[in-house]
């Protein structure tokens, strides 16, 4: 709610076209939406052209399901993140235009909403076979919120030969998304090769001392490469969501 | 170098111009400066038209004196971070034009650099006013490559208020920097009333369990709101720097 | 046993009533029964009108029904915690009347043990669905002690405005439990919002820096908001207990 | 501002009194402090009787002089916290009625405000000498926010009958708050003996694998004893808040 | 090999009894035998009477079965620990004599070898019904090695009453092992209730922040009772040793 | 407080010797001093013939002598362990005969008071220099018990030849202590090489991946040697004390 | 490609025998191949004359099986490690002389390459049974690399005689791998017998506060023995190639 | 001794030429100089060629230069680590001809020992100036052991063309010691890059999560590229000694 408008209802009282219970009643609600945060949550979403979002980790398909039907009779696109085969299947029966990115576990719906405007192209490099489910995550989550994305997949550090075969996609690109378990070495070498935007995603992948991913995740935030910002272990959604929020035109 | 200039080199072999010889020496820095990856270091930070810099803790200020003539007299700008008083001081013996960012711990040395052009204003937010310091570092390192910086400083989650009465600066930012020590908690808001890119730097405020900034760094890499992206704990050059790259025009 | 039944003792040794030896055999469970501490255990859940728990995890249905058949005979109303579907099975078996509440995995065995009287409503609130198990854990152990609970979930701190939206609701309840995982924020927010007793429970919700609730127990134990104390991950029975221990009159 | 004030100024527009722009510059403020939540921060402290309170540590003696004046213009009451003698002296320099409480590193400076009614004591019992001021802080704090306290210092559980020595004070008290380092045991055997709440404090007194407090923290965490919250680490501060918040008759 | 085993060979080869080689054959296994260390290992075993120990878990009952023929027919009495059923049914098999101790995972073979003389009964003290497991791995241990066993169960700090009923029992132990997960309290309230040594054993018993026995095990190392010493989490059998080596009249 | 005493009491107000008021006040203690607990603390030092003790960090000088002083004149012999130069010069300004052993920074002062009666020497084995003061804390601890003690210093695991000269040291010992900070490796080969109980000391020698003891101290608790038995990192008194407990005739 | 290859194209252009696009073409591949880091990868594995490796471990069958063909039609031979079941049957189907090592986890492919030649023998040392496993894939990944290995097996600390009775073989090897779980102390102990090269492997065999490897792993970094490097948690493959590649004849 | 002279002895006292007595003192110290382990120690030290060492940290300067003499007097060369101005001065002013190694805190004293042969040369790598002290205690280390160093300093892989600039120099290291804190990556691409033994040493450079050299600890363990060992966290002189341990012709 604009400050025009509440310059509206109160001129409207003092006119006398509406009664004091009037304007009480319609100023009720003043805290939220008038705070021009009204657009939080559900409304940023549709405003960004970006889809919603469910995490299904923890959620029964039926409760799944529930809130994709509230989301897409709202007119968003659906976009449903760790995704098992059971949900994938409970989504796809209810909607038949849903696609289940395996790899990535996310279940997508289109509805028509058109994406957002972007910069460039999205880079997902990624070090190791292992790592590839999460950076389809982060890929898949880049493309369906409306970038073009470039795959650079298995060109971990020990052969450097194999990144630097591919430099010429990492200078093109608007934004890089390097995914990473182990050491997490390549989020600081493809750091210091780009002037880009740079999101690191250490992966859980490894065994023993890497600790489900703790190696990787502190070798990327302790980066000697400035200008790498880092997401959670394992989490390709927040890097592809976030590389998106940094490619968009606004 | 780029292929244009190496069969540049070899139509002059052909054509005589050039000995054997002397096309070899100018192809011996090849397998570096033709990797199109020359940018790197030096060169990158001269493109960007941002400054060179130096992290002064552990040198010694002869060290950093002498680096920081080495950068200078490469014509680019200089930004010394994690620099003390002694360092301050030799630095501003040498160089006149010195400037001391005493909170934020800089010295910034301007030699005629132009800076990127940039998107939008950078927002620096912050809980306590133990947290300045950190904010401040990372103010001043967006100020010094080019940004226009709005200061929210104190604005901690337990006087929500404060925070919102900020909203407009908050949602008129192209890019905003949460820094919170204690719990962290600043990043999670802030993430969810913008849609801009966030990037979050924990503190090492705090005391007891806050295990110097661990409880911070680890409920931003775990924050709900999709978007945030973490740097290394106090590291307020890293998300000035950072928010620099994701707000240049390019 | 009170000074006042010692002294009755002697009085009665002193007056030839009651002979040495029967004064002694009296006297003689005197350390333990006599500190005023006999309350402990047993008796301060009776005293106190709160059925007694039995912590299931652990045991076999066996054990539980053996233990749940002492506590009822000997009058006590029962409250069995982290029940899975086989003791609640086991339960109900032998004690018709048991309910299990599934969610927050609790049998409850009601003999008619009147409730103490409590000073307002319990508000239990929760960041995401996932929490919800451990939130209801709270609700339901705070209900069957004897409070009036107000859910309130689904209300983390990225959408604030769902949070803000139940301010009524907040500022009514006599005492708050917040329940939540990942970066566990939303302790310190409703802490700043409210002035009243505010108990967090942080939960396994999450992944990869979560490390089990790790995060969201150190962002709470450092809670800029004054006042905050925390339990266990996952220990919706302690904060529902402890909330009932606050809200009790006595 | 209360909805009632809200009617008024409507009403007043309504009826010529006001005219609509002075009514929207009352309305102004009123996204917060017509949420119901201008009770938050400052509000909120003098509604509740509290002093206002200054977190010392990392901040100068001038900020910290230069904010108490602030509060006590405000006609508040002054806490302020972890207080070294340079801050203390500095107080004591300009607010001559200020008091050094020097174990708990607390000034407090008391303006006349009326302090809440309470419901009844508060005990404050710790495990050795060395967590005196940690308990202090505490008890300290409890005072000044208008409890009526009782100290009940060095009871060690290897002593056991120290404790028990003191049931009757145990008994008495409407909030326990217990201080320990070391192992942290003492709330559990605390716990066990009331039926009251209880605050647990883990100190950082310790060495080698106490990890400077970490033992006892996690100790009181997992406490077997029913209803037992916990705070950080030497937060005594945070404990005597809770306490009067829980002890405060509204 | 005893000194005096040596002069006599030498002896007899001086005396012409035995020829050089006879005589450098004996010495052959003089640096391991004649060390005085030979007692280590198996010969160890036998001289204090102990059974010979397996380890099961990690090995297949083939592997069990092989180990406890050789030991067995050394002469030796045989204690296999974290016996699973399978490998308990194996050995019984072959060893009809073999005794499984079922709660304790624990399978004795007796082979009459007679038990060492100790000094007085062992109390095993655990605090909860979980930590049973534990607490009777210790105690099948201790009588297995020879001790009088004391089983004082279920008596944990929160219900203090129920560890003081037994304190004629705890006077009269000669070694006392206290077997606690969670908080791990009962370690420091036993050890400060009796004078002689205390072996506690910290159990992977609780969730959370129990972080699988690190709470207890850091609680135990902290005790604030002189003379505790800790074993590994879980280690039951480490305590019921050590508390027989402690035992045993030498 | 025996029962004799107790029947006592009574039989002589059976007889009318002593009035119901009189009872009462001699029977007021009972809870604690008939317990038969009574030896806890105070009374335990007293009657086994170990002087008390007082931890000196985090006390002034000033409360360590006043404590001194009350322990003395009680009769006790006295050990004050950490206690730097401030707190032995304080000490023995007071107590002329009081003794400072400087490596272990342990002041003592002997009263006449009889040691007890011990079964056989402690050895005290430490693995390098750096070691020493925690050894020597557990040495002169075992000495002022009433121990003998051998020393047996500065023989680690990588030159084992030193360690196996001293084996008929190690093999009279009626109980070792192991003092060893980095790898902790000296536990477990001790442990193998004896079979009296061993107290492992991990102590904080070492720097890096020695993270102030924690190397030694899991080393130590994993050690594959059965029965040896861990205090916390650096307590070289609380080996001392639990060995002294051990070898304590009885 | 060497200098003198690009020396050569380069005369060849100067003498007209090579078109400047020919010249363009040939150079094309130079950033990689020219570095003299072209033998990285495979042409490194090649040149070595090991076999080329894959991590089966977050691989499926048939991928295994696809990247082995690709392998071994390119000459080289093959080692799978942490081969399951299903994948050691899945490439003995396709490649019948492929050998499955059980219990090292490794299946192998020997496609005629010749062994490079090694100094001497390279000794697996482990320490207890359950640690067999990553000896043997430590010990069959050195023998596929061309060494001779000799195995010394279940010599744990606790028994020092047994590990001293192979000091022959340990004398005798140019290298030594020590693999030990728990407290990891055979690395210290070996590492101090002998003069050659020792990897340490801490394994993940233990429980409780071995922290699945960590106390090894933690033990091992702080080894008193000089010389002793350590590789990851139960990375017996890694310790066999790095001792291979320390004892390769170059 | 080796079996041959013990059959002398025999053969002797055989003949008569020795006394049974004499024979007996001669094979006093057999357990010991006849394991053929004699050489450990100071016995290994000689034999080698290498100076003996001392770790200066915790000795005060007398015992250094005490322990030096003693050293030195035996005929070896000397090598102080960890050696601050205190301690270099005391030995420089006691032993004329010591040499302090100022940035690498080592005092080396020469007395003609011959240095053993070596293969080739030892490159030691690191990755910023910071590092530089612990690079240098690995390079003086190396080189004072006999070795060639090759010195390749400040080429982290942000700045990867710096490091491929010096490939030569890897290419033609017998052993290459790679020094980085922070996140550590350095070791992995150097490591990918050479096929000689690589050790790896993390630092405590960095600040934040890098904790004090966890960090770069952790990603060297988890190293994607194969063969590379890792030494403690800043222990420069371990890694300049295993490289020595390689590189040394046998």
């Amino acid at each position: 709610m604009h400050p025009d408008r509440i310059r509206e209802i109160i001129e409207r009282v003092s006119s006398g076209e509406v009664s004091v219970d009037q304007a009480l009643e319609a100023l009720k609600s003043l805290p939220f939406e008038d705070m021009g945060f009204a657009v939080v949550d559900h409304h940023r979403q549709l405003r960004s052209g970006f889809p919603e979002v469910i995490y299904c980790e923890g959620k029964t398909p039926e409760q799944v399901v529930a809130i994709a039907r509230r989301i897409l009779e709202a007119g968003s696109d659906l976009l449903a993140t760790r995704a098992g085969e059971q949900v994938s299947r409970a989504l796809e029966k209810v909607f038949p235009e849903a696609v289940f990115h395996q790899q990535a576990r996310i279940v997508s719906v289109k509805r028509g909403g058109r994406s957002p405007e972007m910069r460039g192209p999205v880079a997902v490099v990624c070090a190791g076979t292992s790592d590839i489910p999460v950076a389809e995550e982060a890929a898949v989550t880049a493309e369906l919120l409306g970038n073009t994305v470039v795959r650079i997949f298995d060109v971990g550090v020990a052969g450097l030969h194999r990144l630097l075969a591919r430099h010429r996609d990492l200078a093109g690109a608007a934004v890089i998304i390097v995914v990473a378990g182990m050491e997490g070495a390549l989020a600081s070498v493809v750091g210091g090769l780009v002037d880009c935007p740079v999101i690191a995603v250490p992966t859980s992948v490894g065994y023993g001392a890497s600790f489900n991913g703790l190696a990787a995740l502190l070798a990327m935030l302790n980066s000697c490469a400035s200008g790498v910002t880092v997401v959670n272990i394992d989490n390709g959604f927040g890097a592809g969501y976030a590389a998106s929020v940094i490619n968009r035109v606004r």
